[in-house]
């Protein structure tokens, strides 16, 4: 597998995907293979003033070092900076597709994701809720991915993610933080290379409800959960006064924070570094990464565009692909869990 | 008022407030006054090899410049490092009101306190929900205390902070956030000399909604706050994905932020610096600083507590202070708001 090309997706080709990509070349050229139009990246690195090599790519071949590999497509239209056209969404879908074909058929190690444009994508017939929803389902109907915000400093996975304040709270059941916490625990096993995961999970509620004085779910959800997956085996804490346990010295003590909803976890993780976070999906059958910010069409085509963030996706991508290929090669039972559908 | 001096309150005898208090003279002799038992203080410099001398200070008399000066009490019984007493907890107490005392005669220009513990001092019949309440009460029943959490990277607002999770989201109301908007507004003029102070405020969603996708509370209460505030003529700005509010860059944009519930600003500004976080009580009559952290009675006594937090306190206090100083020589006009009760 290592020696497998990691492949990036155009995202939407009207933001500003095709520039970062081409950046993250310049700095790492025969690191990765895009897919993407030849002619727009040609343009797109002509007028950006960027000197980057392209050489088309088919799978199975090797990377050239000096050079960016591209699985060639075409878009309908071509792609104009700034304005996104519902015309590209097929291909914008079709390039993911390819993508996960080529980790299924073993002719890539993980794939790093361009942001689409979901709202495009919609009016274009696309009826999944995202991209990593999407991407889940070419991964087969059972696929349960997991969202993890990562940079060199803290690694954390809400429970709940994109829903409203309001709606938490009756979200947080022991099923559910037992479930995720198996799995969190398997992927950093498998994907992070750690012997045994230390994970710390948040309270729900101030000072982690204070003995029930500030709301109850702690003591009635959560540590129960805690319990359960202690006696499975796992190196699990808390509840943990979430306010307290992302500074530097806190976070020596875990290899990931589980967190109780979006904003609980995910203010830290970049308000510590927000260029360098990495979007990780989790429990797929193949490495999945994507910087975390969107299409930014208000930017793309001014050349003001980070690649920062699709940087350390695509070391972290390389990373977790190393790291996996190690554990499939010494254990399968990855998806052994102790947990099962019931037992709570 | 500039040459006054700074009280700092003993809090509970039995934690680490002697220790650290003393911790700080010797970093900074001279620069406060302490209310303390002469005998404790002295057998704790003792048995931690403190080099602090100490002097009696009554109200009126200047500090001495190489000495800790003492405001004389005694405690009921002895304390004992990590033992609390219930004996010892009108000492407490009244500590505080002789603080208070101090601040409203024009014989100190703020207080820093030092940590107490709830539960001793309900025990002794204390019947105010907190150290900040009682400090309301003291200073009069129309007081309106409000919690922030700063360092010198930033500082937060919490609109709810003590309840839980849960319960937040009713919570979150137009004519909250107005007041709120306007109280702090007028401390970041008078307390920090900020002449058109720009306050940031947090959606309570994720994403901050994503247009009423993910909750209504931004669109319903915090977007007509914010147009209510601004034609006031409150720098605001918002509703702000937390998220993204607290990085190194937008932190450049604003010099408050108001959230909308306790982890959601006590997380980054404790994740940012947490021995240089203090709290600080605005919109008492007085200044009030305290360090962020709590009794700890499990290490008093040992020599190892870290001074840094109420060291941060006292810094903050003494640049209120003289704030505070400035504004009220040029203005007297702080309790004269735009918002009316009501109104909204």
């Amino acid at each position: 597998m290592s020696d497998l090309p990691l492949i990036v997706t155009p995202g939407d080709p009207a933001g500003i995907g095709p520039e970062i990509t081409l950046k993250a070349a310049a700095a790492a050229p025969g690191a990765f293979v895009v897919i993407g139009d030849m002619r727009q990246l040609e343009d797109t690195a002509h007028n950006l003033q960027l000197d980057v090599s392209l050489t088309a790519w088919q799978p199975g071949e090797a990377l050239r070092p000096d050079s960016l590999g591209v699985l060639p497509m075409e878009w309908q239209k071509p792609p104009v900076a700034g304005q996104p056209d519902t015309d590209n969404a097929m291909g914008v879908v079709n390039s993911i597709r390819s993508a996960v074909e080529l980790c299924k058929n073993k002719q890539a190690k993980g794939i790093v994701t361009n942001p689409i444009a979901k709202s495009i994508l919609y009016k274009a017939g696309f009826s999944h809720p995202g991209h990593t929803e999407f991407l889940a389902h070419l991964d087969g109907k059972n696929a349960k991915p997991i969202m993890m915000l990562a940079n060199d400093e803290l690694r954390v996975v809400p429970l709940t993610i994109h829903q409203s304040l309001r709606s938490v709270a009756d979200d947080i059941t022991t099923d559910a933080i037992i479930k995720m916490g198996e799995y969190l625990n398997a992927a950093l096993k498998r994907d992070f290379s750690i012997k045994t995961p230390k994970i710390a999970i948040c309270g729900l509620n101030p000072h982690a409800g204070e003995d029930g004085h500030l709301g109850t779910e702690d003591i009635d959800h959560i540590i129960p959960a805690i319990e359960y997956l202690t006696n499975c085996g796992v190196a699990v804490s808390g509840p943990h006064p979430a306010d307290t346990l992302f500074t530097i010295e806190a976070r020596q003590n875990y290899d990931a924070a589980l967190g109780m909803y979006h904003d609980q976890v995910l203010i830290p993780v970049k308000t510590i570094d927000f260029h360098g976070s990495v979007n990780i999906t989790l429990n797929l059958s193949f490495v999945r990464t994507s910087p975390d910010h969107g299409t930014a069409f208000d930017i793309a085509g001014k050349g003001i565009a980070k690649a920062d963030s699709l940087i350390a996706a695509l070391r972290m991508a390389e990373d977790l692909a190393s790291c996996r290929d190690k554990f499939d090669g010494a254990s399968k039972d990855i998806r052994k869990f102790n947990y099962k559908d019931g037992l709570v």
